[in-house]
Parts: C-alpha cells; structure tokens; sequence
C-alpha cells in the first residue's frame, strides 16, 4: 500500500484538480448529450465546454461511449439507491397500505425528475445503436427495483397480507401501475418539468389502489 | 367530378408515376431515420437512396420534419386502426373474460411490431426537440386506445361486468398492464426482433388477469 492512499493522509496535489476535472467534463458531458444527442456531440466540443485539453478526457474516458455510460449509470443509481432502500424497509411494515403508497409516491418522484427523464429518453433513442447502456439502464433502474420488490412481496404473501402466486410478475405490476400513465406522457411530451407533486401522487395512489385490489387480502 | 376520378377510370398518367416516388420516398426515409436518426438524415440521402431528384422530395414534403411526422403518423394509425375497430366490439361482449383476453393479445401484437417499436425510440428520443411530434404518436397511438376503451369500459360497468369509479383510469390502466413490461424491456434493450407471440399472449393474459381482479365483478 503505498503511503498516498493511506486513511487521513492527504492524496497528492493533483488529485483534487483531477476529480474537479472529472466533474467538469461529466457535466459538460451531459450538457451536450442532452442538447444534441449522443451522435450529435464530440469528444472535442466536450472537452471545450469543459474547458480542458482533449488529452485529459481521453485520460479519464478511454472513449465516448465510456464517458456516456458512465453518466447514465451515476443518475440511474443516485435516483434507484433511496429507492433501494426504502424497498427493503416495507418487509416490516405494519400498515402495507400505507407504506406501500408512500412507497409508489417516492419511487414515482425519482423516476419523473427532469434529469433522469431526459436520460431515458436519450437511452431509449439510442438503444439500437448502444443496447449494452439500455440493458444497463434498465437492469440498475427498473430491473433492480422490481427484483428487490419481487422478494419483499413474496415474504409479505408469506405474511398473509398479499395474494400472489408469481412474486416477479406482481412487483412488475407494481411498478408499472404506479409509473406508467406519467411516465409514457412524459416520454412522448417531451417536457422537461415534471408535473406537480401533488399530481404524481395522484398516479401513484391511484396505481397503489389497483395493485391492492387486485393482489390485496381478500 | 372529372372524369378520371371515376371508377373503373385509369387515372392521369403521371400520378401512378407519382404515387410511386411517394412510396419510394417514404421508404428511403424510414430506412434512413431509423439507422441514422432524425438529425443524422439529410434530405439529400432521402433522394438519393429514393433515386428520385431532391426537387421531387420537397415537392411531396414541404420539410424533413413534414416528411417524419407523416412516417411516424401513418405507421402508428396502421398499428392502431385495427385495435380500435376491435374495441368498439367489446361493448357488445357476451364473454368479457376471453374478448378482453383476446383483445389484450391484438393490442400487445400490435404494439410490440418491430417497425412500431424503432418508431417509437425515435420519437422519444427526439421528443426534447421535436415535442410536437411525441403529442402525435401517444394522441394516435396509446391516447386513442385509452380514450376509446374508456368509453366502452364505462358501458360494460353500466352492464354490471365491471366495477368502477374512473374509466380513463381502468383504461389506462389495462393499457399498461398489457403492455408495460415486454414494451419497456423492447425500449431499452434495442431488440429489432419482437418476442415470440406465445410470450407476448403470456404477458397480456397476466395483465388481464390483474385487470379483472382489480377491476372485475367481485
């Protein structure tokens, strides 16, 4: 172990103006990818915007797609953590109704914040080109939350305060009553405000509603 | 009425020649959005892969956004026109259980088309730019089907075969529970190839299923 990355010592004296780099660059990354698409932007005009040598994103991202997929992966994750684990907290619920709608009005919040929006649709577009960053979006977003939903479901059957047979298929259906009606507008519109909160949590209920009606104690 | 707009009449000898450079055009352009992207595809590459002079494409399409929208338009129409015939029938059902089943497997076949899915990459991912292009697709596509299945959703509740307060909201949410899971996987992965249709029926009947217990008879 060399002595620069012991705990408490200072790193060397480049290293914060690495990662300020680094930040600089991710956000003139997104900057761009948003504005003109994935094809639409360049590793130079990147490297303008961001306002350092052409060499120096090269030495943080070995290349387009690197820098691309990286920025998609940081947003998925930042707005899928919280999500994640407030997934694992409902198996000790003592009132699934509610938890469970205040757990679709989070989960429905994240997912219709103007960055990761914009990031879907941009993924989406894409994904004939770069399907390995849409299988990446789509197993650290929708796919890690509906597994871990899968399995806190099931021991909530287990429980006897759900009726489910396929533990997979009912958190899909979760998931996707909750979000759908908001998302697919927004996909479509194209609009980069998401709606009022107190709108969102209007579609969430109205999903939670329907999930518990159909998958509900009798 | 002239004489060559009667039946049976052949027409001016100029228009199949037209009719043909429309189709030609319209063919070359799909081609090129779908590979390239909207702001990847010049009109230039329109005609020349169409064989047709530039002159002959600006004077069928005003614009490549005029040309796009009408792609995008009568390809969702053409995915949507029969699934709409097919709703106006269920009113009339004397088996709302397998007639929403099969429906549900129309809608999905429809919807999961390779054509209908590349178009519908597209188009979300060049919503931020070209939002009133996305009002489009979901107005013809998902809009129109919600909207008429709540009408027809509502009179089978007035038959007593259905329990609700809100038919834009069961509709909605039939359409999502049919759809929802094979359409957001095709979205991200960039699959051309649409599952297999026993694997799309296996998801409509699961989200009829969640449909009718939700919002069935009790």
């Amino acid at each position: 172990m060399s002595s620069s990355s012991q705990p408490g010592t200072p790193g060397l004296d480049d290293e914060p103006r690495s990662i300020r780099k680094r930040r600089a660059i991710l956000e003139a990354a997104t900057t761009l990818f948003l504005r003109n698409g994935y094809l639409g932007t360049s590793m130079d005009e990147i490297a303008a915007l961001a306002r350092v040598s052409k060499q120096t994103v090269y030495k943080a991202f070995s290349d387009k797609e690197s820098l691309f997929s990286e920025i998609v992966i940081s947003a998925v994750n930042e707005a899928a953590d919280p999500v994640h684990a407030s997934v694992l907290e409902l198996e000790d619920t003592g009132d699934i109704e509610a938890d469970l709608h205040a757990f679709a009005r989070q989960l429905l919040g994240q997912v219709m914040q103007p960055r990761i929006l914009q990031l879907r649709r941009l993924v989406i577009g894409e994904a004939g080109r770069f399907p390995e960053l849409g299988r990446t979006f789509y197993a650290q977003g929708p796919g890690r939350t509906i597994a871990a939903l899968a399995t806190v479901l099931e021991r909530l059957a287990g429980r006897g305060l759900l009726q489910l047979d396929d533990p997979l298929l009912a958190a899909a259906h979760f998931n996707w009553l909750v979000m759908s009606i908001p998302l697919n507008k927004a996909m479509f519109l194209g609009e980069d405000e998401a709606p009022a909160s107190a709108e969102l949590d209007g579609w969430a209920d109205a999903g939670v509603r329907a999930f518990l009606a159909a998958y509900g104690r009798p």
